[in-house]
């Protein structure tokens, strides 16, 4: 007989939908389009010359290693390697409170995997990061929302949200994707008081946190909880699972993040990752190992932070040069993303027909709200461009906004 | 508050469990300790130097790709390589019926993920991949097994399975891992057939397909359907997803594997993998391109073949030496694993005890078996020991069978 798939897929697929970003960055892979769309590193500065050395190194010493399957939780050296760089950074972990992923994404969804059970809310920001709706979208949850402003997350949204028992609070608290907004630390200490107060777990989302290029570094959620609880020594043992990755800092080629968490989580998500993909490339996290052993990545980061920071300062100064005046946007301290709003009333996912007729994108944000609206956003990134074509982009974008905005 | 981890976790976190085989390894890493237990290549073979030439290739020509985000179906020179591959091989396919994944775990929790609603049955052989049951475990699946003898399923046993509207069928027609066994054509034919007349899809799990020691080919269930329905050219539209990946024919440490299925089954995988991992390590795809665009792979394939041919007559000899009569063995005609019966009363679990004390290593069987039962089989690799090994181990677990054994 004819086989009718659609007919076989389970419930939850009709959770699942495409990402609208990937589908978008389909469109724009014509070369003469200027994304804004993507959120990918410069190329330019990808460690080529040390990810070649230590490709050598490990083939000619460690290849037997490095070929072959590894444990799920990871290849103990790098994982030390990102102990030892937390401690230094103000949080006390030891080996049992890190696990290694296939990039944060998995990290989202293995806690999907072992967090939600059909039906179950999660509370969030709005916007909030597209993947992690994506990831926990198949496990069929519902989402509440918290109201926020410059600062963070707004504190009595917050707790009324917490009230409703939500399975747990998703936050991005450095240079959120997509808005580009930071907390406070004063907002920060009131997410892990509020969160502990009402026995909500916390997923700290953190891909960016060593890419700022102005102000002071904040501490992490994860940092403030442990201090909370007095635990400045040893094991973590908090309220906090903390994501951040390899992708911004080294290349998201290799698919590299990794999870800090309480022992009995890092078990868990162990559990599920076996299930999952049995473990996270060897050869890669080698790679990660060789080039970082020796701190060569904190001087990367300069490097980085230079590069964001004037593309940065170019969007910013082409938004008042080229933007009506009607349109809004953020001043991000760091991070790879703007967010403009739009006056109310105009659909950034139609101007975006009109945009690539003249070759720019961007993302529409109506796809980071959860509960819809947001229809008048667009994301706009900053980090992949070079400075002359932000300014070109930037230009023809904001022709289109000067003749379709209403 | 102190933080209640395990008062958190998804109902479905119940039916997941470490892999006995994965905290087996744990074990037997003791240098001191001969492991026939994991299902590892042989290191020394693996082609290092390749690897090395590619990686330098890669990051001199194409490191901006390489070390960027990637599509989630793939780098499409890889997927191109893989059709024309198939084609090859007899099986019409095009780029719509292929898509790369971070190896076959991940397919086979992808597959698990748009199929499997809680409660649902999956048709698989007892014993059966242990990794397919920890996948899909984690989505409450039941599962009904299928009774094989020495030539694969047993029709009439298959077809009673089937009537009882399973999700879908999972089969490891060649050199199945645990057992070795491998379906003869009649038996392929008939799992291609029953499976169509009622109307329940195929998952094949081809792993080992291209490591054959002896015998002839034998076509793959996908194929027989495709031929079954007279589509020689073009895309296949058929019945049946296929798996297999470059950890048996390349490096497992590069975590790449790849799903041939109809488009309509590519695309809602490929929308469950843009949620789980975003895309494979574009690095890694690209090695594996590297490597293989020029056919290196065809004759790197005989060169394994001779190796673990070798291995498998040193353990099947050994088995025949140190072996007590009352236990029987497959003799697989590829693949690595064989599979041990020990006679009813024995159980393989309580033995490995004693075989740790004498520094050898095997996986117990019951594990592999859904529904419980074979508690007094093991799985033998031997694949990863080289022949002075093998016979050492094979020694060693001879004098602990001979003296526990009853």
């Amino acid at each position: 007989m004819e086989p009718n798939w659609n007919s076989h897929f389970a419930q939850r697929t009709q959770r699942m939908k495409g990402s609208a970003i990937r589908e978008l960055l389909k469109l724009t892979e014509r070369p003469e389009v200027i994304s804004f769309g993507g959120g990918m590193p410069a190329p330019e500065i990808f460690p080529v010359k040390q990810v070649g050395e230590a490709c050598e190194r490990i083939l000619a010493n460690y290849s037997d290693k490095a070929l072959q399957y590894g444990t799920t939780e990871g290849y103990n050296p790098l994982r030390q390697m990102l102990v030892n760089d937390a401690v230094k950074n103000g949080l006390s972990c030891d080996l049992d409170n890190i696990m290694i992923t296939s990039g944060s994404q998995q990290a989202l969804d293995l806690l999907g995997k072992i967090f939600i059970n059909p039906g179950d809310h999660i509370l969030v920001e709005t916007p909030t990061y597209l993947g992690a709706l994506q990831a926990w979208n198949a496990y069929e949850c519902e989402y509440y929302t918290v109201k926020s402003d410059e600062h963070g997350m707004l504190p009595d949204s917050l707790e009324e949200g917490l009230k409703k028992n939500p399975k747990f609070v998703y936050v991005l608290p450095n240079f959120q994707n997509p808005t580009g907004i930071s907390f406070t630390l004063e907002r920060r200490k009131k997410v892990v008081e509020l969160a502990d107060k009402y026995g909500v777990p916390i997923i700290e989302d953190d891909p960016y946190g060593k890419l700022r290029y102005e102000g002071v570094d904040i501490p992490t959620l994860a940092q403030l909880d442990s201090e909370m609880r007095g635990q400045s020594k040893g094991q973590y043992n908090g309220n906090v699972i903390y994501l951040s990755t390899f992708s911004k800092i080294l290349a998201p080629g290799i698919r590299l993040a990794w999870v800090i968490a309480p022992p009995e989580a890092i078990s868990k998500i162990a559990q599920a990752k076996q299930g999952a993909d049995l473990n996270t490339s060897t050869f890669n996290q080698l790679i990660a190992y060789e080039v970082g052993k020796d701190g060569f990545l904190d001087e990367h980061v300069k490097v980085i932070r230079k590069v964001y920071n004037e593309r940065r300062d170019v969007m910013l100064d082409a938004l008042e040069e080229h933007f009506p005046n009607s349109i809004h946007w953020t001043h991000p301290d760091g991070g790879l993303f703007l967010w403009a709003t739009l006056p109310e009333g105009n659909d950034a996912a139609e101007l975006m027909k009109e945009a690539l007729k003249e070759n720019v994108a961007y993302v529409p944000g109506g796809s980071f709200h959860p509960l819809g609206g947001g229809e008048n956003t667009m994301r706009l990134n900053f980090s992949f461009s070079n400075p002359q074509t932000i300014n070109e982009g930037m230009g023809r974008l904001g022709r289109v906004l000067k003749t379709h905005l209403h």
